[in-house]
């Protein structure tokens, strides 16, 4: 129905997750009336982005040297290390402005449903930073799903011999959103981990 | 927050229709993650596509060589000639397999608001088209909002005195819709245009 070489682009957008075919469709015939310069600059940055993008030797997390930018930063607490599945994890919580210790990535979850057993994260890693004795404090920031809370209980096992502070975010009510639209298991969680109000 | 090429990224991608900031972020892990010859794939189609699609000289649809698929192909009718806004109207109807006539690309539609005038669509092209004589219907298939019925009304006037036939898509209800959820214009128009069942 389109000709070869749109067909193509249709077909490679179409495989980016979120993109459906009719999402597709549209994004090629917007680069076809588009200026060639922009499309060519898309076509760089993707290029760019496998040649020169590596994963941090020490946290996992996305960079562009050897260490990431949080682990070369000489400002940040490398006692605390916060653990996540994804880079993306760490953008958000770097958004926060909230966190001034290290990360590491594992690079998803335990689930046996997808195969994805403990030797597949980057959990052997992770002891061997826990092994200089400098962390005292780990905190478990998997996602609060099953595959996640399966990955900090197994991690809170692993290193509890250890002796240091091992901690998970708190589940609650997002801030900002409805009581009455929250689900039961956020609603209840939110009922476990209440705390006193200091007035 | 990204390193820089992750940031390059995540912006070429958030420029694309309908994927915003979130998307954009999703996407270029996504791809940070992906095999690099998928990547490439990506990128290659980018360029390829700018390289080589042009649009037909005869009615200004999407094509890779002087004249497009439909116009090249010697079944279609070339007395009939459907008007739409973009090539990608002439994918969705053909489609339907219904029609087996040509196309005729505007590149838009009239609207005073966006300042495109009559001068700015290929409709000095249809008017050579139709001064050979072979045409004898004009369908006019812009699409069904006010830059569409504009356009279609200005191209019924402007061909009225060549004495060809001028016909409009149907407007009604969407076929497999509910007609409690039609908008009340849309539901007019089905009124409009109720046709006798032959029984």
């Amino acid at each position: 129905m389109y000709e070869g070489v749109v067909a193509d682009l249709i077909e490679e957008l179409g495989r980016l997750p979120g993109v459906g075919p009719k999402s597709a469709q549209r994004i090629a015939f917007h680069l076809l009336q588009a200026d060639a310069d922009d499309v060519q600059r898309l076509a760089d940055a993707l290029t760019q982005v496998k040649a020169r993008v590596r994963f941090c030797d020490v946290c996992g997390n996305v960079a562009e040297e050897e260490r990431c930018r949080v682990c070369r930063d000489p400002r940040r607490d490398g006692s605390v290390i916060c653990v996540v599945e994804e880079p993306r994890d760490v953008v958000a919580i770097e958004r926060t402005r909230e966190f001034r210790g290290t990360y590491h990535v594992l690079g998803g979850a335990i689930s046996p449903i997808d195969g994805v057993g403990p030797d597949d994260l980057r959990i052997r890693q992770l002891m061997g930073r826990l092994a200089s004795g400098e962390v005292t404090e780990l905190i478990l920031a998997t996602d609060p799903n099953l595959e996640g809370e399966a990955t900090a209980t197994y991690l809170a096992r692993l290193v509890r011999p250890m002796g240091l502070r091992v901690t998970r975010l708190a589940s609650g009510l997002p801030v900002g959103g409805d009581l009455e639209y929250a689900d039961e298991v956020t609603l209840g969680r939110a009922f476990e981990g209440r705390r006193l109000i200091d007035v």
